[in-house]
């Protein structure tokens, strides 16, 4: 029997989760509940703070729906999922395009358009193009490859947000060519805050920061063979370009639309050439999911 | 701008929340970021593993109601409520009692008896009688103090799980005599699983453990001027005293019911004298609280 003290309570703690029979279920919390007591100990958690983390993850818990994942919102606002992106990368057989995160507003069955179409249906905006060839690890185009692409209109919004109605829009699905070519019309997004209305908003708040992501474009770029790029461009003159609330930005990420007398259109213009690094084994999967599927999980 | 890798990701978070205005809370998240960065680089989570562990918070927070408090199961199951309880401890004035967890099961307002009195309406089972004195840290008894106790009966259920009136059984309030001295008469506890229908009940399945508490007696002592005892005794030949899946037994807390022709009653008797340390300054919390204030709380 032990005597429990703040240290020998994690021996104990380790010793009854030794004979877990899934190797890697024991790894995960043996990990989980040294760094969690370490956790406490550094800051001497006291009861009462305790009591309000409890009440925290319950209001969090609370909040999740089939629309709304606050818990990969408080995942998103700590870092984690950036970093699970960025570990998840280092798996990939060859260096690919900088990734970034899948985020809550991905939809299946975007609709398909062709070379040029515009992503919006309507706009009273200044229309931009987008431009560029997606390519392997050595440099050539691959043909046939899918570029999904999602993105907030002119005033910060996403489909579901601007609409009261299921139609899909701000959102497309593209083929390159035989070169790997895709290009597409569209307007600049304006950038927008996280959900602020949660408890994840109120920490966020608590923390002096200001919820906003900077203003860009998603894009899921696919070919057979080749490992799925989630990513993302990110507008350079966005005021917070520099201190995204979920930390989805790279400096290779980072662009600009302007003059270019290479374009396919007559637009200010942004180019970007993709690159995919081969598949590794199956099973590959994202960093970030439909809140949906999580609650159905849940249930 | 950061070039965002896995590790520049957590000074990336940790820059962000710099500015908090509330030192501690600032104190708290900067130590959870490190912790929770640390723990995902050590297992190399994956973004599957990372969308487990999202579903199952999100499982464990739908799970939460006003009488079922599923995250602090998941902390105490994690030994995260013992860790709390023994870094509390550390910090009363004067060596008292040994702690342990007060559990979901107290309820405020236990009715109040005499001594001798049996906490229990009714029961077939052969009676104990447990008795002892209430000490300061220097061995003086302690008169007017407030012994609150509260177990499950002989088929191991609180009042709440045996009947389904709301009415307070196998609980009771005592008050201590000139000289400290306090007893009642209850009939032996049996231990009982902890709530293993939900998420957190399957992850202790999965770690092979039984999910067993052994059987024991809680107590709540308190005096004016003296730090409120939260705390619980244990009994010896139980099959899982050695292996609580909560994590609440110490040594010290252990009695077995015996003969003893110095009890106050022709009983089996378990005697235990309980020390109190003075209070520290106001405020003092404990590790435990009703379900139902943390989902209003959360509300």
């Amino acid at each position: 029997m032990h005597d429990l003290d703040e240290f020998t309570v994690t021996e104990a703690a380790l010793t009854q989760m030794a004979n877990t029979p899934d190797a890697r279920l024991k790894q995960i919390m043996d990990a989980a509940v040294r760094h969690l007591h370490a956790f406490a100990r550094e800051v001497n958690l006291t009861p009462a703070e305790w009591l309000k983390g409890i009440t925290f993850l319950t209001e969090v818990g609370h909040m999740c729906t089939p629309i709304r994942a606050e818990f990969i919102l408080l995942s998103d606002v700590m870092g984690l999922s950036a970093l699970v992106n960025a570990l998840h990368d280092k798996t990939a057989p060859e260096k690919g395009t900088d990734t970034s995160l899948l985020g809550p507003f991905y939809r299946e069955g975007a609709p398909q358009l062709k070379p040029g179409d515009s992503i919006l249906s309507e706009t009273a905006a200044p229309e931009i193009v987008l431009y560029g060839r997606v390519l392997d690890a050595g440099g050539q185009g691959i043909p046939d490859a899918t570029v999904q692409v999602w993105q907030t209109n002119e005033h910060g919004q996403y489909d579901l947000q601007a609409r009261s109605s299921e139609q899909m829009d701000m959102r497309g699905c593209f083929t390159t060519d035989a070169d790997g070519n895709y290009h597409f019309r569209t307007v600049r997004p304006l950038g927008y805050m996280v959900p602020m209305d949660g408890p994840v908003g109120k920490l966020v708040r608590a923390q002096g920061r200001h919820g906003y992501r900077p203003s860009h474009i998603h894009f899921l770029v696919g070919a057979a063979g080749y490992r799925e790029l989630v990513t993302a461009l990110y507008f350079a003159d966005d005021d917070h370009i520099d201190s995204d609330t979920v930390f989805g930005v790279s400096r290779s990420l980072v662009v600009s639309a302007k003059a270019d007398p290479q374009a396919p259109l007559d637009l200010p213009a942004v180019r970007y050439d993709f690159r995919l690094s081969r598949a590794a084994e199956a099973g590959e999967s994202r960093v970030g999911a439909d809140p949906s599927k999580i609650v159905k999980a849940a249930e």
